[in-house]
């Protein structure tokens, strides 16, 4: 049998150089587990602009298809703020989205104990905190039409469409239901359903699914009653089930929350592919930070963390991500610091290598 | 002259509890400042679904379009929820934004001082927080066109339109930006103008009119970085502009943050009408509270801080709306608490009334 296959999308701004380190995880698994991937590697975002004038070339998209998994740094930066709007970075990471089908978000909000104190909320709210939020990917007020800046009068109208099949709510509302089963046991829905048509389709579509899952408690709240919740008490959550919008906010805001917002992992699912492994793209939930990028002070452990989801989700090594996990924890138990988590007494700071060289050594 | 008037709309849950010693103090203006009120009351909501099947009928709306003011306590509860969309609580108070064209809700993210223990968030990242969110009222995904449940194919498709003019959006941002100029001086406009076409024109919408306020800090960022942002370190942000939906869920959750909830009041205003007052309706940030109603729990403050923002924004009585403010600070000074507030040492608990008590006395 061939090795799995991955491609490696560093993209933007510290993109690069966390997906290093990640190269380096990768190898040490090749050489001391037996599990060698065919890495391959190519340009997404601005740096695919620049040099193919267009955020994803057909070729790569096309690569993307024909691959296990693919791994994702980050898209964006300042330089690319003048370009039109179809061929900014951000449209690379949509397109590979939507044609890959991705419709489950998988974002981790989980607060590191040796980092608690990081977050702007009291310890004891966020301290142990883990939930999951499963936000919908590849439909909504993203992709849907009609949309664009038109003119009606003597005026300007700028236009975008929500729209949700049952079926399209329905899949994700299952990735939902099978996560809690291996989790807390509790979904919890959101959306406007006192506003939005949608939200009452949506609220429909995940009560008829949540039938099939007697065991699993299900909820529903606002999407801005949710926020607050969020803020309140995030430890109320198990696992939450979200449209692409309410689920870009709520789990942006869940990240920071946790005060650990360089450290959190994604996994975008799509449907299973002839060999039976899920469409799946990884990446961290932090942006490509232009301000810090090419100084050596990103912080790996996003991406690093992103590598484990793969382990898990596409590859069937729950215990080797489980490993990778754990050498993660124990080097944020010995102090081991990158710039963004300075500020305790009696911490290491280490540089982006340096965190890849702490992993390895503790791996 | 004739009195100015005000129309109230206690609704539902603890909407008229707390409308009661609202207007114990409405009188006490009247005996004691010579401010005198017309004042008279009407249902909207499920009280008014209950008596007319309507949640607002043409007579009330008709009523509010004449007053000087609007006061509004909550609206809904767990017996409407079986109710058909049309005629859920939300609608009457959907419609009286709409159809008095309430463009501008200015919501108050404040914490007090002697509540700062309350938030979740660390004492010091909210202590003397102090920011104002601007959110558009009367448009976007809440009333554009199409909407609705539609048959496509085999299935039921969900549908809701994010819809802005230019002169939708000119016109809040003025708002915002005339706001910013009597306090801090800095605007953040929100929008997800990477993803959605509507926000471009928002963003430049807003750097258009930010132009005629070149004393006014002008800065972007796309929403779901404003939620972290809120998260992380709201006292960054001064006045906040942004759409009916991403204003909703942030504006929740800065209330939340601040630990300020029962707290916090709100004033959604429109155009100059014939008198030069604007259209106005003020309310409670926070809802109806089925679980606590009928029970003499709730907290009166945030309503009573609505009837201050109408003395300040429809009745140019600035320095009464202060004595009240003040007054309010007072008791809170004085460990006077609601039911929600309790938990310090030495705290004196009161009810809803012994809050109106104690209000009065300091006034
Ligand atoms: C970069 C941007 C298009 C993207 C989104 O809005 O989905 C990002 O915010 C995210 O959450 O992955
Ligand atoms: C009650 C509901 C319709 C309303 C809204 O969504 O605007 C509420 O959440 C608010 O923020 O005033």
């Amino acid at each position: 049998m061939s090795n799995p296959s991955l491609l490696i999308l560093p993209g933007d701004g510290i993109g690069p150089e966390v997906m290093a380190e990640v190269r380096r995880i990768i190898d040490w698994y090749g050489d001391k587990r037996g599990l060698t991937f065919d890495v391959s590697e190519d340009l997404v975002g601005g740096a695919a602009y620049d040099k193919h004038g267009t955020p994803l070339h057909d070729d790569t998209m096309a690569k993307a298809q024909e691959v296990d998994a693919v791994l994702l740094g980050a898209v964006g930066g300042p330089k690319y703020d003048v370009l039109d709007f179809s061929v900014k970075p951000e449209r690379g990471l949509l397109r590979l989205r939507k044609e890959m089908d991705l419709y489950a978000n998988l974002r981790p909000a989980q607060c590191f104990d040796a980092l608690a104190d990081f977050s702007s909320l009291k310890k004891d709210v966020v301290a142990g905190l883990d939930i999951m939020i499963v936000r919908e990917l590849t439909s909504g007020i993203y992709f849907g039409e009609p949309r664009g800046i038109i003119e009606e009068g003597n005026e300007r109208v700028g236009i975008n469409t929500q729209r949700y099949t049952e079926s399209e709510i329905d899949r994700v509302a299952r990735s939902a239901f099978e996560l809690a089963m291996r989790r807390g046991k509790k979904v919890c829905s959101m959306e406007k359903a006192n506003v939005m048509e949608s939200g009452i389709l949506w609220r429909e579509v995940v009560t008829e699914v949540g039938k099939e899952y007697p065991e699993v408690e299900l909820s529903h709240m606002y999407a801005d009653a949710g926020a607050m919740q969020l803020c309140r008490w995030p430890k109320q959550f198990d696992v939450i089930v979200t449209d692409n919008l309410f689920g870009d906010l709520l789990s942006d805001a869940a990240a920071m929350l946790t005060g650990s917002l360089g450290m959190l992992p994604s996994a975008s699912l799509g449907a299973p592919m002839a060999n039976g492994r899920p469409k799946a793209l990884y990446e961290p939930v932090h942006g490509s930070a232009p301000d810090i990028a090419g100084q050596g002070k990103a912080n790996p452990i996003a991406c690093v963390l992103s590598f484990a989801m793969a382990l898990r989700y596409s590859f069937d090594q729950g215990a080797e991500a489980e490993r990778l996990e754990k050498a993660i924890e124990t080097v944020l138990a010995d102090g081991v610091r990158t710039a963004d988590l300075l500020g305790e007494e009696g911490a290491t700071p280490v540089s982006t290598s340096g965190m890849g060289d702490a992993i390895l050594a503790a791996l």
